[in-house]
């Protein structure tokens, strides 16, 4: 990996005004599977239009054109951290994952078989869904080579056994087919925000019986952010991580966007202050997950998204990074 | 059938505001199929919440709540044609079919099996949609015993053949598949208000090689309202006819709360004119599809479209009426 | 009177662009009644911020302040007539009536006061409401020496008897009072744009049964602007006429933010030419009410108030400067 | 009282999609007092559609459809507490109280009335409304026997003495008449999240020399939510205490959908923190008001609102269920 | 020129569902300046994000993007025509001009340099505003040889001299410096839809007395479309004509998304038919402004906007393909 | 200084309910410039409508008609302070500066034009912009005889020296050119709040190394309010000091309405913690900028805005109260 390739960094804004040009995920350069720059590419910028799995409310489908969109809003540097991601990795937006919004089934083949093209290349994948069923196609491409840890910030579990009479492909049921399916270890599964009312408690019952740490949102607001990250990256280690963000985590009020909303949730700036957190975990691939633009309002949601994003973007190229060298 | 039961009377706006009480259709009384006074219903209204065959803009799930809070604003005497629907036949809020977000098969059957209920007691179904995938379920039940005729109201002739690759099942297929099933006589449907780019012609090739009379919106507009909806009424003639009402016929700026927009369409006042011509067809059902509340702006589709299906009911109810006399 | 008179000339958007400054109608003068410069006044524009009279949707109360917003961006000359008002009469904003949101009763009483400072000084009020219930005591004021005729653009008659148990204040119900107490004189009373469903035909029954003449919108679009215009010019005559312009007249495509809008309405182009065929009818009063802005949607509603507003006072000028010459 | 009884559990969103079917509080079933079912209710979910009292922006008169419509988003189980309030105490939606619009004095006699039905019946009720005016002609019924204590979430105090000129019945008095008529016991109410700027400090005199405990947003944050709370239990001891809470207490920005917001609320979390120490409190009755949908945006304070109203419902079934035991 | 050129087709809806994908203009590929296939393209879609000559409400320098997005909803085939614009032309999206907020002056400069590049490589170019001003740069470079003709649709003359003091260069003025510059021949250009209120006539004044032909809104709602088109088309002839399009000649209801709209315009089925009447003139450049998505409600001004731009295309590839025939 | 002149305190909301009249800043009387009563103001409302330095999202024009309508629903009391600023010293709303949408130079000019009327009369000055180069002319005319110290809170440093390849005029500059100009004394700078994604660290190093105190929002949450501000208050010390306030330093969510938020700001309830503690500075001028009406939602920004001009009257009256003793 070379580092500050000038054909891999996002258009600055005082070049061409943010608000102009083609929207690309970060102003990146659009590079195709079938792109011959696709062998330079460390990370790649996934979008998954898709919202099959959802089972209230929808329009996720609409989640990475909306953040294509907010991004461009975005610079370089995080002042925060002092890291600039493009300068470590060469990140590109390899467009959408071409999936089919008249079948479940075929779309989870579609998903999995586009990130086997990535792992092939080892481009680490940053994903930009879609509903949160996007996990599960992506994690059997990811971690086709052994469980993987996750952490995963959220206010749901997304752990149930199924929906409307034994249906097993939702929204709220990817960690349990991926622990299921022996794609996740979850004694390295740490769940981060939950809350909101329940159907009942078989999803965190089934959790903790195997071994997931469950935190609430009650011990992150009662014990701070820095104990419960230290716990979390912890328990994660040093083996390869899954990174799974979804939107409903964050509040209401700074992400209306979203299909199941629950008041009472973290923050953005904890949430950057969390993924700050995670400059050291083996982090082999990311999701941003259940956006939904149809549901947001002066288009907040994609905003704190595309800056979301960012920092775990910051995160996956010091991951990234450390694995070339 | 005894018309004027005050059991089936919609609650008047001098007695309880029409902002306050629980919002069935037109305030009708809910009278769900275990209910003791289903077998008194003429006419059923039913939600089909449903958007699992769209391939472009989702939201047609929300659509019955959204007709049900705007008919509270509808009153009970149509003054253009003097027809008072709830004194011609009893009507009732059936509740929502129990459809599956997560399945399209487990969907068109249980959608069906529900309608056979009301084909069974007689029940004329007012359908509130829902994506106009709907209308191929319904049509199972309803032309069980021999191909219907209909009168459509779209933009799009829903007549393709597949999506994605071979997917038959969307929400631009349904009389595709209505014809190949023999649940349509193509000779006797009539489409009005067609326009917009297409994807190519392949659609209209095969509706018009079946005997469709396709009215597109130029010839609509320059033919006027009246020549053309009594050349529709000559070729349903008085054999058993579907009604389906697509919003997206009329135009944006009236009902841009939909999913697949097309500019250049027929007003709402054209559509009141339209449905009006109708009283003397035997309507044996009729479906109102592809409201999308997420897409709404200021509640007008939803109003909008409170208003046609009341004209859709005042046609309706004329029609079971007469079945019964 | 003398024409163009600079100090009460609308500051030009040449000057001062059309989205600075404090707004005040057209971006005239602010002249209270305790201005000494009131006695040159020939038309007061007033606020009447009030929906106290709302049985459906409410928001009137917010009416004048919107309009007074979006006025900034009329200009000054008709192109389509030819008239600048601003040249033929000295017009100012008067500032809003201090309603009562507690109190119908007295709300009434302080509104028919301000109105009668007005008459005492020959100021010709242009009112900007409010719910149409504001036309009640502002007839007080200006039909105090005798019945008035009266050109209404409106989708409802207005002329209901009472809701609610016999409450006799609404907006429903303002001309049913205004010819109870002599203020309007029915036989010269024309309604324009009549639609919708209906509680029942009663009001219609009293208006007819006064010799009201009602225009529905079928006629309307079937004979067309002119004819129509021509025959309500000739039933009002030369004998002193009030105007008032309900904005649920217009289509709500064009005017959505409205407490009960009705589909099916005419055109803002419809609207701008049935006014300006009343340059020669005598004119003593006028009003524009329902404007809902919480409805509202990009302040289209507020805009096209706008330019209705400009409309009427430019056949209000016409009026004025007649009266006084 | 016995509780789980499955006919007056709400549908699960297992069953039928969340985002279908009438939409009824909780989803749970619709029990008008007409019906004989009233009399195994413990619970009484009752909408009071009124803004008649609001003197500034209203609105509020929306607010019972849009908490019903939300509310179906809610499930069974509060995650923090264990608590499942359809568990404790059979609740159901009555339906609204029949407001008139058109007169206040009509609609004060109304809504005491309807309560009174309650109180005779042994229901708690759970008021869904209106503006804060609701909670006078409701404490007129609850505490017909005697003064009752309040705990009253807000950032305006309700105690001033009149407006407009000496108008004693608006948004902004009903506790300076709840005192003054005897309904409440100054000495045992306590109000928090006070702020704003004020017209004067009258309200907070007559409150003070009354010996009501104010607990403004800053000494709030400073002390923070544990022993706020606990000197609020102590002060309202175990007698009877009536439960009122303004969303206009939540900060604007997770709460914007009401009349009169002030920026720098307390947070939703703190608002179930507080709400949920409230368990041992003997709560006879509790209104949530001041949600006024027309200001809202993406349905985010009907949301807020929902879950609010979740957690009073389970403190409310917790003291239900104390007073049959 | 070779039609059906693969690499030229935009990717189609069967493929990748229409909202997914990087958008560009039409899911065209894209080609900027520095690009091989530059050479091969026959019509270049260029944005220019600026709103730097808006006098009054801005925002149009977030057209562009706006358009894109929607035109990822547009199909191949024009229904009404017959035209299939990209088996025509090989079309383009060759990205935004990099234009500079901070300046007037350098970004003139800029955009004429631009389209210097594309006249230097015969690519006819349709460009996507961008206010009003944009036209002047584009036709400084279009016109270079000559004057041109053009037909130009608008509620504004925009043939204003200047604004605020003296100050030439704003999006009221660009024609009155096109004739001036010998850009324009104003006895070759006809203006359509002119409406509103007016500052007063000397813009008109400048028109006449040059030549121009205006069409204000009365004259097209009274003689119908077809014989003021062919009259335009008579007056443009078959010299070099240039197409502008401002999106406020289209009514508010269906356009809301402009910075100064003018009530009472031509609707967008008027819109359609009157471009569709350009077939046979020789455009050699077209622009599409003043769409301002801040303003916009429910993307309908974008999407309204998107099918225009279609329109538009379609008579530009016409005459593009007879230029090279 | 006369206090409690009755010419110069807001109209109540007690007399004209809140939503009524013509919208000025904070209720007060307008007076402009040329008025007789100039010589009696102390403290001046000014409105700059002007976004012309904005590089990215615009609209701070309609800052000042935003923040005049949302300011008639603030009282006259501070409740957490105690004062009452109205009753410290006259205010009053100047009018909006008549600034040049289509020139920088110009604009520039007229508002340090516009200022200089004030320095010369001792009002002080409370500008509502306006994009942030709005301070620049400000502080040219309001410091003129020698630097001033400056608190500002905001998340930009806005201490870029040029964008676009040398353009020194942008809203990123403005305290670049003071600095430059002799206008601000580093030394005496404190900027709190900054954050965010940025271009390079380019503006950071000009004002660290010049002695300017940054206080990243991290230092802002870790520390807290108190010992921040009282650092800020001890470096600005008892000299002559100006006030600047971004509302982009606001968390997004609480307020959207603004061109380039970032996320995770200080709320606004600290940033009134923050406002209440420079009761001792001696300010000399104010500003309140980068409100943009049309990112709004619900308008919730300009009610914040509103609230937080209020905070800064109230010591702007305690600074002006003082120099006047």
């Amino acid at each position: 990996m070379q580092a500050i390739d000038p054909d891999f960094l996002p258009i600055s804004g005082f070049v061409l005004p943010r608000f102009a040009g083609i929207p690309t995920f970060m102003r990146l350069p659009h590079v195709p599977l079938e792109d011959a720059r696709i062998d330079q590419v460390d990370i790649g910028l996934v979008g998954v239009p898709w919202d099959g799995g959802t089972t209230n409310r929808a329009g996720a489908r609409h989640g990475p054109r909306a953040v294509r969109d907010a991004t461009t809003m975005v610079r370089q540097l995080n002042q925060a951290t002092g890291v600039m991601p493009f300068h470590l990795a060469r990140c590109a937006d390899l467009g959408d994952v071409a999936i089919n919004p008249a079948s479940i089934d075929d779309t989870l083949k579609r998903i999995t078989s586009f990130y086997r093209e990535l792992t092939k290349r080892n481009i680490t994948p940053m994903t930009i869904g879609g509903d949160h069923l996007t996990s599960l196609p992506v994690l059997r491409a990811v971690a086709e080579k052994g469980p993987v840890g996750m952490i995963h910030f959220d206010s749901h579990t997304d752990f149930y056994d199924s929906y409307f009479g034994g249906f097993k492909y939702t929204h709220g049921t990817p960690f349990r087919r991926s622990v299921e399916e022996g794609l996740l270890d979850p004694k390295r599964v740490v769940q981060i925000g939950l809350r909101g009312s329940a159907y009942d408690g078989e999803d965190v019952e089934f959790a903790r019986s195997n071994g997931v740490r469950l935190v609430f949102i009650e011990e992150l607001q009662e014990r701070g952010v820095r104990p419960v990250m230290e716990e979390a990256c912890s328990i994660v280690g040093r083996q390869p991580t899954y990174l799974s963000f979804d939107i409903d985590g964050v509040d209401p009020a700074q992400a209306p966007g979203t299909g199941t909303p629950e008041i009472g949730g973290f923050s953005t700036f904890q949430a950057q202050q969390m993924l700050r957190h995670l400059g050291e975990v083996d982090l082999v691939a990311a999701d941003f997950v259940e956006l939904s633009p149809p549901f947001d309002v002066g288009g907040i949601t994609a905003w704190a998204g595309a800056n979301i994003v960012f920092e775990i973007l910051c995160v996956l190229a010091q991951s990234a990074r450390r694995r070339v060298k």
